[in-house]
Parts: structure tokens; C-alpha cells; sequence
């Protein structure tokens, strides 16, 4: 566990602050000002920014002019908002970003219709990009691609609440739909807007992809690693929700006893005594290395780009997404 | 009120035909398989398919192929379908086309997410059109553009319920915006993928938007003046449901008296003497010459093209969108 490193922290910080910029003159505010205020409300409440960072970072490291690629950024940032608008309505989730969520302050059918207006949106701005006609369209491409992918990913994740048993193979596909192509979307159309070739954009997909997948089991790492009092979120509380991570399908697969799996109001001890369990077990550690795996996949196809500034904070940032606490 | 003439029922049903096979192959029942299924449900259900209908009789009217076309009008009968299947969750409509709702079958968070598939599936198959570059990324501006008038017009729709009153010019907003556009862009895409000049694309966008509203008009008349044996629908359930629609924004403006307004639980023959009273105010007549003029308009911006026989079937479907009794 390390804290992000500050040059990498200026890297992101600097892009992040230019994607915010661009939203705020890409998606104002209009008439019905309500519809877009529901829109905006998670957009504006932040969040790291990693995809449309990476984007631009992928842009650079293919040779390109990232001031170009800015609304193609955004776009990537909206349509992360919009599936998580609406994956809060599926999982009754109150608060996102320390604040509550969409359909807790406009309703359900304003939270849906808030985050279709971000997917449509998405497209529009993505249109702008001042790129070559076919680049954009491919770049339109990748982006529909992707978000079918990511209804697929969704819809095995609500799946696999209802069964018993959940494949290392299905849940290893489950994440790169619901997480690994949309970092696969971001660095793939940075690289192909930049006019990249088929195989540097097909390496930057597969860098977003890994790297992405990496970053969800990292997330299933952090929940059972992190006290509340840094993440925010109940340490275990995916325990107590009985998440099929792959961390416990690794104690399912070794019978260990997880007892307090699926108790949603067990006690922060008992928590704390299956989470003991589950380090003793090597689980955790599966996890983890699953994920430095798939990292040290991703960062060696970017080993098709020459040597840059961009590349190595693309580096700097595939290792953070697993070495982050939180 | 007359029959759909039989000339141009033939000439609606072979696109409807070609229309319903694309979509058997460009949208196929992969894996998650009940996905795909909950997203070709109401979409298998039918429909009459006017408006991708619209989109190949406006490409051939402007001297396009109409063959080349076939995904572009699919990706627009999957977008309508993706906006009924998200309606019916707001507005929790149990029945669709005489089948049970999505999110009756599939539950809220599967209607939402296949609604959310058909989404993106329009935007890939729309990309499959045989067409130029710069005029495939023309059409899928025009597509997203208009998805965002849709989710504002949605919105108007439901902001206008809590409403005491609307009036004239916010109800024809919203009218354009929730049933106008998309006509507008089902025309308007196929000429801009046939090769058609600005000023073409442009009025046949008109044309499409002006009888789509003319369409929409009629729906409101229809409620009233069909009797249930023939629509399948509760006549005058609009006034029991209290909808704000032009009829009844022209009775309140003129004080006429309609007791069963928003009476949920109204008898059949107290929903007729207020039927009588909207006939007899006029306010059934002003929305029915109101949709008329709305189609004369539009038929009027077909001057720009030649005379052709696909041109003569577009003012036919004109003329049936505001005569249909159902």
C-alpha cells in the first residue's frame, strides 16, 4: 500500500481539472435546467477521473495533440457517470461520492432519464472531437461496443446474486464487461483518434482492459483491507452483502469458513474474524496477485509505444490502480 | 376515419418484413441470453415499424438505395423501442402492445438495462450502414442529438403531471421533443445516407417532425373518439389518468366542464357525457385540425424533392399518420 505518487498525482490532477472545465461548456445546464441538473450531479461531484486521463495519456503516448481529445474525454467520463446512475437505481444504492444518489434526489424515473441523457450526450460530444471523419467513426464504434459490454457485464453481475456458485472464468469475464472495457474504450480511442495504428490501438485496449480489471479486484481487495475510517465504506460490507468476489470464490473453492457471508447485520468483530480467515487462507492474497497480474499484462503491451513522458505516467498509473488502499 | 389504404399497406408491410428480419440477424440472441431476450421483447412484439418505414421511403424518395439502408432504419426501431421500454418503468404501464411490459417480465433493473442495450445497439448497427464516412457520422450526430431531445421531451412530459396547468406552446414542445424528432430523424437520416443535399436532409427532417406530431395529436384524439372494441384501449382513459393533453389545455382555456378529469375509478357512461362536452366545446376538433395542419406543413416540405412513387407513398403515410381511428 502507497500513497499516490505526487508527480503522478500532478498528472492526473492537471487533466482531471481539464475534463471538468470541458464539461461544464459541453454539458450545460439547458432547458428542462432540472433534467441537467439531475445530470450533472454525480459528474460534478468529482470522482478521480482515471478514464478520461487515461485517454488523453493514451492520445499522447500514440503521437497525438491531447488538447484535441478533450471532448473525447468527456464522453468517456459521461458514460461512466450514466451506467453508475443507473446501476445505483438496480442496487439501491442512497450515496455515491458522499453524496445522494440521483434517484434518491430525483426520483427513479428522473435518475433514468438523467442517466439516458448522459449516454446520448456522450455520443454528441464525443462528435466534436476535432479528428478525421473515419477516425471518429471508429472511435463511435468502440464507444457503442463498449457500452453493450458493459449492459452484458451488469446483467451477470445481477445474475450471479441468484446463484450459488460463481466461476473464476464467469467472474473474470463479468469484470472486463463491467469495468475492463471501458479502460479499454478510454486508451483504445485515445490511441485511434491520435492515428494510431490497428495494433497500437489494439495494445492500448488491451493495456485499458487489463489495467481496468485489475482495478476492480483491487476494489474487492480494499473492501476487506481498508478500515472505514479511510475508505469511507464498511470495511467487509461486501462480505455481509455476500458478493461473489473472486476473493471468495477462492474460499469457496478451499471450504473456508466465512461466517458472517450474507449477514447484513453482522458486528464489526465477527466481520474482522472472517476477514482473518480469509488473509489465513491465502484468499486475499489470490486476489491480490490476480491483479498485479493483470496489471503486468497490461503495462507490457504498452511496450509497443516509444519511450515518452506520456508513456511512463501511463506506467505510473497502471501500477497505482492496484497499489492504491482506497 | 378511414382504413389504412391497401395500396400503401403493402407498400409499409414488405419494409416492415425487411425491417423485422435485419433485426433478427444485426441483434441476435447471444450470450447473456436473457438479456437479449428482455431486449427483443417488445421489439419481436411488432409494432407497425412507421418509423423506419419513414427512413427508407425518405432515402429512396431522395434518390438513395434504399437497400443500403436496412441498418439505419433498424438502429431507429431500436431506439423507439429502447425509450417504450424505459416509458413503461416511469410510467409503470403493465401492457405494450398486448404483451406483458419488460419490466413486468424481466423486473425493473432488467428493463432498465435493456433498455439501456437497445441504446447501444442502435448506435453499432446504425454503424454497419454501407454509406461515406462523413455521412455515417452526419447520421449518428442526427442520432444522438435527437436521443437527447427524447430523454427532454420524456421529462417535460412528466414535469407537465405535477403541472396545474400547461400551455399551447410547452405541450407542443414537448410533443416535438418526445414523438417529433424521431420521425424528423427517421427522415432526415435517410435522405442525409442517400447523399441528399443540406436543404433536402433539412426538409424532410420537417416533414418527419411535423407528422410525427400530427401522429402524436391524433393518439390524444383517438382515446376519445375509439371505442375500446376497436383500439384495445379504455376510451377516455386519458381523462380518467388526468393527462394534460392539447384537448384538454383548449377545454380548460375555455371553461368547459370534464368531471371525470383525473377520476380513476370513472363509469363508462360518465366518461362519455364528458366526452360529449369536448365535442361539443370544440376542443376535439381544435386538436384534430391542429394535427391536420401539423401534416399539411410537413407535406408541404416534400416539394423539395422530385416526383417519384416513394415520394407519393411518404404523403399517403402522411396522410394515414393524422387519419388512422387506431
Amino acid at each position: 500500500m502507497k500513497k499516490m505518487e505526487g508527480e503522478l498525482e500532478a498528472e492526473l490532477k492537471s487533466r482531471a481539472l481539464r475534463v471538468t472545465e470541458a464539461i461544464e461548456k459541453l454539458v450545460p445546464l439547458e432547458h428542462p435546467r432540472p433534467l441537467y441538473q439531475a445530470s450533472r450531479h454525480l459528474v460534478d461531484a468529482g470522482g478521480k477521473r482515471l478514464r478520461p486521463a487515461m485517454l488523453l495519456l493514451a492520445g499522447e503516448a500514440a503521437g497525438g495533440d491531447p488538447s484535441m481529445l478533450t471532448p473525447a474525454a468527456v464522453s468517456i467520463e459521461l458514460i461512466h457517470n450514466f451506467t453508475l446512475i443507473h446501476d445505483d437505481i438496480m442496487d439501491n444504492a442512497d450515496v455515491r461520492r458522499g453524496r445522494p444518489s440521483v434517484h434518491k434526489l430525483w426520483g427513479q424515473s428522473g435518475a433514468i432519464l438523467a442517466g439516458d441523457t448522459l449516454y446520448s450526450k456522450a455520443f454528441q460530444v464525443l462528435g466534436l472531437t476535432q479528428a478525421r471523419t473515419e477516425l471518429l467513426l471508429g472511435a463511435m464504434n468502440m464507444l457503442s461496443r463498449t457500452c453493450t459490454a458493459i449492459c452484458e457485464g451488469q446483467w451477470l453481475d445481477m445474475e450471479f446474486e441468484s446463484r450459488e456458485r460463481v466461476s473464476v472464468e464467469e467472474y473474470m469475464e463479468m469484470i472486463e464487461k463491467k469495468t475492463g472495457v471501458l479502460y479499454g474504450a478510454a486508451a483504445g480511442m485515445g490511441a485511434l483518434l491520435a492515428g494510431a495504428s490497428p495494433e497500437v490501438v489494439s495494445a492500448m485496449d488491451e493495456f485499458g482492459r487489463m489495467t481496468g480489471m485489475g482495478f476492480q479486484l483491487q476494489d474487492d481487495v480494499i473492501d476487506l483491507v481498508t478500515p472505514e475510517s479511510v475508505s469511507g465504506k464498511r470495511q467487509g460490507g461486501d462480505l455481509a452483502e455476500a458478493k461473489k468476489t473472486l476473493i471468495m470464490i477462492h474460499a469457496f473453492a478451499n471450504g473456508v469458513e466465512v461466517p458472517v457471508f450474507g449477514e447484513r447485520n453482522a458486528k464489526p468483530e465477527q466481520i474482522g474474524k472472517s476477514i482473518a480467515a480469509l488473509e489465513r487462507s491465502g484468499s486475499i492474497e489470490y486476489a491480490r496477485s490476480r491483479a498485479e497480474e493483470m496489471v503486468e499484462k497490461g503495462k507490457r503491451a504498452l511496450e509497443v509505444l516509444p519511450q515518452s513522458k506520456a508513456r511512463a505516467t501511463l506506467l505510473q498509473l497502471a501500477d497505482y490502480m492496484v497499489k492504491r488502499s482506497y
